[in-house]
């Protein structure tokens, strides 16, 4: 399979319409309950910046406001620096669609990364590896799941089975593109929203819910990314705080080679 | 004294411009190595959508990107609501200054917010009260951190004192406005960001540092950030990873009555 035809690469394409404009369309592939999967509107935001002729460097930070709802159809990105120093860059990216309104925003920061002091503050978890798991059923989840093997450790909450214990609002699983993607920033960036929101893990079902917020910090640099080929990579998410209608996520991303490669924070709104 | 007169209220102070224009100005009493402290800076962003005439609702999340130096002096704030829903508001807010150049960017989402379900997943820190413990020395670190009576419990290193155990990138404090002020967002917002960055923790020492992104989530509202009146509040502050030139940090703040009132992200460039 050459890369321009795997599902997420057709999900992030976007078509030049002048320096700072690109035209992408929702993929049904990746369609969630209402519209597209978070995750990959994030990735084609991204993708606005990585494909765009002056942009400096990696993705070191990226952050996400669904405004609105994103219909399915075509839609429109303006992407533009709003400063670049000598090694930072800052992005301003707006999505609308035909009406002209804006539907999401987002931010982002590129820079040169260079090699510094190094040292990851947390253990890896010791988890049981991807292939001694069962992939969990997604059968009756939204489309997008089915782009994804998913081998949940515990609180996946997408497959229907409950958990045994206490409940928490913890999710740990192992997740791999399907079909097999080499990892790169786009699929990563999309990783890092794979997670049901937290309310549906710490209370045992669903409720109405949605993304408002999304920051995703990058660790990792292309070489780390590639290195990890089309591997699963161990995703856990937990929550701090629910109440007065929102609640939060934290998720890590880890390689199967113990490399931390993202963090990632969201505030969500819930009804519960 | 009177709200207006206490420095953080004329460090956030605005004047209004036109609808969606602001004029503010640094204040020394907030200056920082360079240019004023990064949680001023915050404040002030966020004050420009409070005091607007189309604000809907508390803030939920903000996001500042630092994207340059802020000059002392005069400096203009343009915020807008990129999109309005019936209970949700995001906004887009630049900070420039003389010459039109972008110092900061920032977006925010407000809401109206209601009781529901709630939950908090982290036990409270059992520490000891913060008058128990002795007031940092902050007489030889930057004038903003004079604004604050810290009570450090570890990991300071504002005060020069050495940590005596095994360095980690852990900040344990208690933080009360200088003079004490009632607790509001404005001061949640600046309190988010008042840890030193965790690469001085870590490696027990100076180093370039500077945040270039910062993401702060409200979990209280006006009532509970009214019954904490001016009382010190609990900061915990840790890292997950350090490397390529940048590392995050993740914060917790806490009241003195066990509530979680926000959490925080940042991402900051280092040189060690």
């Amino acid at each position: 399979m050459t890369n321009n035809s795997h599902p997420l690469d057709l999900a992030v394409h976007l078509e030049p319409v002048s320096e700072n404009l690109w035209q992408g369309h929702t993929q049904p592939a990746y369609g969630n309950m209402v519209g597209p999967f978070g995750g990959i509107t994030a990735a084609v935001l991204l993708n606005a910046v990585l494909k765009h002729a002056q942009r400096l460097g990696d993705p070191v930070s990226l952050t996400v406001n669904f405004a609105g709802p994103i219909e399915d159809g075509p839609f429109t990105i303006a992407a533009q620096p709003t400063r670049t120093n000598r090694s930072t860059q800052h992005w301003s990216i707006t999505l609308f669609q035909h009406d002209g309104q804006i539907a999401t925003t987002a931010s982002a920061v590129f820079a040169v990364r260079r090699e510094t002091w190094q040292s990851t503050e947390l253990s890896f978890p010791d988890k049981k590896p991807a292939l001694t798991l069962a992939r969990a059923d997604t059968s009756k989840a939204p489309e997008w799941t089915r782009r994804y093997d998913m081998r949940p450790i515990k609180g996946l909450m997408i497959d229907g089975q409950q958990p045994e214990h206490e409940p928490d609002a913890v999710t740990e699983f192992w997740i791999q593109d399907d079909p097999p993607r080499p990892l790169d920033f786009l699929s990563l960036t999309a990783i890092c929203d794979s997670f049901v929101p937290r309310i549906f893990v710490r209370k045992m079902g669903r409720y109405p819910a949605g993304t408002i917020s999304l920051t995703t910090y990058f660790h990792a640099d292309t070489a780390l990314l590639s290195s990890q080929g089309s591997q699963h990579v161990l995703g856990l998410a937990r929550a701090t705080r629910f109440g007065l209608g929102y609640h939060d996520q934290s998720a890590e991303i880890w390689s199967d080679q113990q490399q931390l490669l993202a963090t990632s924070h969201q505030v969500v709104y819930f009804k519960a």
